[in-house]
C-alpha cells in the first residue's frame, strides 16, 4: 500500500501516518519529493486497509498495490483448479461444451434440446427452472416442475446438468437436482446467495455481473470460496456498453486475464452476451481461440416459439456444425475438446 | 407494437404474421414499402409480446411502442403519489432531507450523527445495520444490534428512519424497526426481495442499479407495486461509466424523466454517487435544482475513522450549511423544504 | 511516481530501477514488503515518464502520482482565470448565459433567435455556420454565408458571438467573425486544430469529448494553452453511457472537479447533453446550482422545422422563464448572473 | 420509417402527418390502436428524415427502420469488396497479417521490426511517422523523416506499408509514401479528413472510434465512399468501457456484424485494444476465429525502451509463434492466411 500525501502536507501530517502504521505493526518508508511525499507501507495490507488513513490531514490518496482476492488468486494454488461435473472435468486442459434450452418450457421442448445437445457432443446440459426477468409480466419459469424435467434430461442422456438458482430459499432444492448450480449475472453480488452456495459440496458456476469489473467478479468468487467451496467455474457473458446492436459486449480479454489472476477455470456464454443467434457460432469460436475452458450455448427445437430469449437460441441443425468448428479450433491450438463422462455419479443422494 | 419485415420477406411471411396477430385477437395493418414492409399491431401489447413473432421467417425486428410498466406509470394515476414516512411526506410538493451515518458502527457514532442531522433540520434519518460489501473481508454491519441503535436514534430525535434490507430473511425484522425500508443498488433486480417488500404495508425506497436503465428501474418498482405496495420512493445514486474521478456518474436527467414517466417521487443520493465529500454539497444543490423530491446524505462525526465510505461522509459542521443552501435553492424555485413531522406513529406495533 | 515491483522481482531487478532513476537525476526510495517491494521516485516526473521503466524485468506497474497537466492546473495560477468575451466576463464570480440557434439556417431564423436571446437577457449569442454531422447526407451548415448572418446577429443585438470552428483551414476566417471560437466534442482531440486556435489572441471554448475523461479534457486544454492562448472556457456537454433515454448523460460532477483541478471557467450545455427540450430547463438550473460559470442553450423560433437538433431547441417563449429561474438559483447561492456588456470591441480588426 | 403518435394525438394531428408525407411523395399507412396510433411511411426515407415530423403536434417518436448508410451497405454490392494493397488482397477469403512498430522512432528500430515482421510472414508493414498523443508533452513522431524510414522498410522487405495520416495538410505527403493510409480512432469523425482521403485513389484503413457505435463507424466510411473512394478497410480496436484492466474492451461481435451490414473487409488490432502484450496473442487468435479478415499488431525490438505504447508491443521472438497460431486457427476454419505479394507496385508514382 502507498500513501500519497498532499503537496501541502506538513511534517506532522507525515509523522502521524508513520505512527499509525507502526502502531499497527507495519513499517512506513517515507519518500520526500519536490512536490509531494509518498509513504510506502510494508506489512499486513488487510490491517492497513482498516486504518483510518484516508481521512487523516494531509493524506491525498491511498493506492492499493496487489489484488484484494486471496483464496481464488493464482498465488494461493500451485496448479489450476479442475472442477469435476458428473464425469466431466472443467479445466484448462480441455474445452467443455454446455448446451441446452435457456428456459425449460415443456417436457417435450427440453428433452428435444437435450437430445440434440447429446447427439452433437455436448458434455453438460443446461436448462433453467427459475428465470430472472426484467418484467414481472414475463414467463418466470416452471419452478419445481422444471427441475423434474431437468432430471429427465439427465436420466435420458446420462449427461450432468447445470441450472440457475435464483433465491436462497431454493438452494437446497436446486442442489438436489443439479450437478452444478449457476449464479446469474444479476445475482453476482447477491452475497447472501453466494454464501449459501459456498456452503454446498457441489460445483458452482458464477456469471460475471452486467457491469462488474473483473476484480469485483473475483471478489464475488471469494465470497463463495470463503465458505469452503472452491469448486467454482467463472462464466463471462458480456458487459453493458453503449453499443446497441448486441445485448451486451462480450469481453473476451477477461478469459486470459482470469487465467493470470486466478486458478479457477473460465467459460464463455456467447448466447446471452450477444442476444443474436447469428453471432453465437463466431463468438463461440473466438472464445475457444482466446483460451476459454468451455462454452455454454442455448438450443431450442423451435426458437420461434420460445418463451424466453428465442432470438439467441441455436436451431437443432446448427449445434453439430458449431461444435465441429470449435473442436477444429481447439485442436489447432493444442487444447482439445474435453472427454466424455462414463456414467454419472448420483445426485442428491 | 410494430413488426419490421426483412427486405426479403415473402407475401406468405407477411400473411403468417397477420394471421398470428388476428388469432390473438389483435389487428394488423400492413404498410408495404419499396424496400420493406412494416406491420402495425393494434390490440393488447402484452399478448403480442408473448407471441413467437421474433423467430418467424421474414421478421427482422419487433419494435415496442410505449412503455412496459403499468402500475407505476403516470397514466395509471391522475395525481403524483405522496408517501408518508413518519410524520413527513415525500412528494413533489416539497424537498425532503434524509441524513445520517452510512453504516451504524457504534451507539455513540450513530447517535452523534443523528443529533447533527436533527439539529440541521433533516426530516428522516438514515443508518444501516446490514452492509453490502464488495469484499468478504470488509465490515458487514452490526445486524440486529445495529437495528437496536437505529431505534435509539429514532427515539431520541423523534425522526423516522430508513435502513437497508439486504436479505429476504431479514425483511420482517428490518420492517419492525424501519419507517421506510431501502433496497440497495446491487439488489435492484433481486426480484425475490422486491416481491417480499411488495407484500409489506410500509414504504420502500428503491435505489437505481449501478448499470440499470431508467426503464429497468421502473420495471423493478413495478415488481413491488404488483404485490400491492405502491408506497415507493425512487432514489438516483449514479451509474457506472468510464470516468474514474468519481465512484459513479450522477445522472440528474433521471429526475425529470421519472417525473414524466411515473407518479412516484424520486430523491437523489449524492454521497454514494460521487464517493467524495467535496462533491456532496454541489451535487445536492443540483439535485434540488433539477427538481428532486429529496436528497439523502451520509454524515459521520469522525469520517476519518469510518468503517465504511468515510471519504464521502459529511463532517458534522458541513451539514447545516448544506441544508441552508438547498433550502435557498428550493425556495428560489418555488418548491420549499418539506415540513416537519409532529410526533411519530408507532413502528413495529 | 511509484514503481511497484513484482512479487518475484530479484534484488538485481530493484537495483536496476534505482540505478536508472539516479542516472536520470532522481532519487529512489525502496520499501521492501513481505510480498513485494515498492520504489518511490523523487525528482522530475516528466523525465521518469520517459524512462523505459515499464518494460524492465521485475517491474509490475508504474503509478503516476499527481496530474499530467500543468499550464491549466490550479497550481499554475493563484487566481481563477476570467475570460473577457466582448464586454462580458466568463468567470467564477457570475453566471453567463449563451443562447441562440444551434445551426444558422436562414437570416430570418437566426435573427429571430438572436432577438429572443437578447430580450431574455442572454450575454452571448451562439450560432453555427459549420456543422459536424454523423451522416454525409445531413445538413452541413451555410459556411461563409452563415458567418455573415452571425455578423448581422452581432450587429443587431450588440452581443458577442460564439461559433464552432470545424477545420484548421477555417480558423482564420471563423476567427474574423467570432468573439469566441468553439471546438466541438468530436474535435476535442483534433490536436492540429487545438494547436491552431492556441496561436490566436481570442478566447476558445473547448467542449468535452463524448467519451473523454476529465483528465483527457484538461490535457486537450493544455494543448491550446501550450501555444500561448490561455483564454479557454471549458464546456461540459454530456458523456456517452448505456442509458438510451437521453442522447448523453450530463456529468455535473465535472463542474466542481474542474474548479478544483484547474483555474479555467467551465460552463454547461444542457441542450446537446440531453437532446430533449423538456430536460433543458431543469438541467440548466442544476448546472447553475452545481456551480457552473455559465450555460449554453439552443433556441429556435420554429423547432419543428429545424434542419438540425430541433427536438432539443427551446421555443422562443421558453427562454425568458428559463433565464429567470437560473437567475433565482444563482441569486440564492450568492453568485449572480453576469452583468451586461456596454458596447462591443471590434472583431477581426 | 414509423411515426408513433402520442396517446393524446387528435385526428387532426394524424391527418397533418399524412398530408406532409403525401406532399413529399410518400404513402402513409395509419394503424389506430387502443392506446395510440402508429403511421407507417412508405417511400424515400431520406426525404422523410428531412421533414419536420418530430416537432409536429401529437408526434411522440420517429422510428427509423433500416440503416442510414448506402454505399458501404451490403445491399449496394453483390460481392464483398476486396482491397488490393501492394500485391496483397485484404478480403474475406483469407487472413492478412499487418505488423511493425507502433511509432517509427529510429531507422534501426524500424528496420529491425520490419525484418522481424517479414521473417515471420507478415503481409503488410505498419509504422507511424505522426502520433496522436493525449499529452502535448509526449513524443509526437518523426514526421517527414519517419516517412522516409517507412520507405526504407518497404524497400528492404518488399512489403507494402500502412501509416497514419493525422492532418488534412499531410494527406498528399503521406499518400506519396503509403500503400494504404490509416485514419485513427480519434479521427474517425474528423469529416474533413475523411473527405480528403475519399478523394484519393488509394486504400484507406478506418479505425473505429473509441466510443463509436457500429452504425456511426459505417457512416464515417460512407463519408469516404461518397467522395469516390471505396477501397476501405475497417479496423476494430476496442471501445471505451468501465473495465480498468485493459485499455479498451475489444468488441469482436463487430466483425460478424460488419460482415452482415457491409461489403467492406474488417480487421482487428489487439495491440491497441488491450494495451497489454500478454493479451495480444490470445485476442489475435480470437479475432481470426470470429472471422476477421486480418489482424494488425505492434512489434518492437526493445519494447522496454519504446517511446510510445511499449507495454503492448510484441517482442521479436513472439511474432513467429503468434502468426503460426493464427495460421492454424485460420486453416482449421477454412479461411487460410493470405498469400504473399510478388513485387510491389510503384508508390507515389
Amino acid at each position: 500500500m502507498v500513501v500519497v500525501m498532499s503537496p501541502k502536507a506538513t511534517d506532522e501530517d507525515v509523522a502521524r501516518v508513520v505512527d499509525m502504521v507502526e502502531d499497527a505493526g507495519g513499517e512506513a518508508f517515507v519518500s520526500r519529493g519536490k512536490h509531494r511525499t509518498i509513504i510506502g507501507l510494508v506489512g499486513d495490507t488487510e490491517r492497513f486497509v482498516a486504518l483510518p488513513l484516508p481521512g487523516l490531514p494531509g493524506v491525498d490518496e491511498l493506492i492499493r498495490v496487489g489484488k484484494p482476492f486471496k483464496l481464488v488468486a493464482t498465488e494461493s494454488r500451485p496448479e489450476p483448479s479442475e472442477i469435476p461435473v458428473g464425469g466431466t472435468l472443467i479445466s484448462r486442459r480441455a474445452v467443455c461444451v454446455i448446451a441446452g434450452p435457456c428456459a425449460i418450457e415443456t417436457e417435450e421442448q427440453a428433452l428435444a434440446a437435450a437430445r440434440t445437445a447429446k447427439a452433437a457432443g455436448a458434455h453438460i446440459l443446461r436448462g433453467d427452472a427459475y428465470k430472472h426477468r426484467t418484467s414481472p409480466y414475463a414467463f418466470q419459469g416452471l419452478a419445481k416442475r422444471g427441475l423434474e424435467i431437468l432430471a429427465e434430461m439427465r436420466a435420458e442422456t446420462g449427461l450432468p446438468v447445470v441450472t440457475e438458482v435464483l433465491h436462497t430459499t431454493d438452494v437446497e432444492l436446486v442442489a438436489s437436482y443439479a450437478d452444478i448450480l449457476r449464479i446469474g449475472a444479476r445475482n453476482m453480488q447477491n452475497f447472501q446467495l453466494l454464501r449459501e452456495v459456498g456452503k454446498l459440496h457441489k460445483p458452482v458456476m458464477l456469471k460475471r455481473g452486467l457491469s462488474a469489473t473483473i476484480e469485483e467478479w473475483l471478489m464475488a468468487a471469494e465470497y463463495i470460496a470463503q465458505q469452503g467451496n472452491q469448486e467454482i467455474v467463472l462464466c463471462e457473458r458480456g458487459i453493458r456498453t453503449y453499443e446497441p446492436m448486441t445485448r451486451n459486449t462480450l469481453d473476451l480479454s477477461a478469459v486470459p486475464l482470469v487465467h493470470r489472476l486466478s486458478h479457477l477455470p473460465v467459460i464463455v456464454d456467447p448466447s446471452h452476451a450477444s442476444g443474436r443467434r447469428e453471432l453465437v457460432a463466431p463468438l463461440a469460436r473466438a472464445a475457444v481461440a482466446v483460451g476459454a475452458d468451455g462454452i455454454m450455448v442455448d438450443i431450442h427445437p423451435h426458437p420461434e416459439t420460445a418463451l424466453c430469449d428465442g432470438p439467441q437460441a441455436l436451431r437443432s441443425e446448427e449445434v453439430g456444425p458449431l461444435i465441429a468448428d470449435i473442436a477444429a479450433v481447439a485442436q489447432a491450438l493444442g487444447k482439445p475438446l474435453a472427454g466424455h463422462s462414463h456414467g454419472l455419479s448420483a445426485v442428491g443422494g
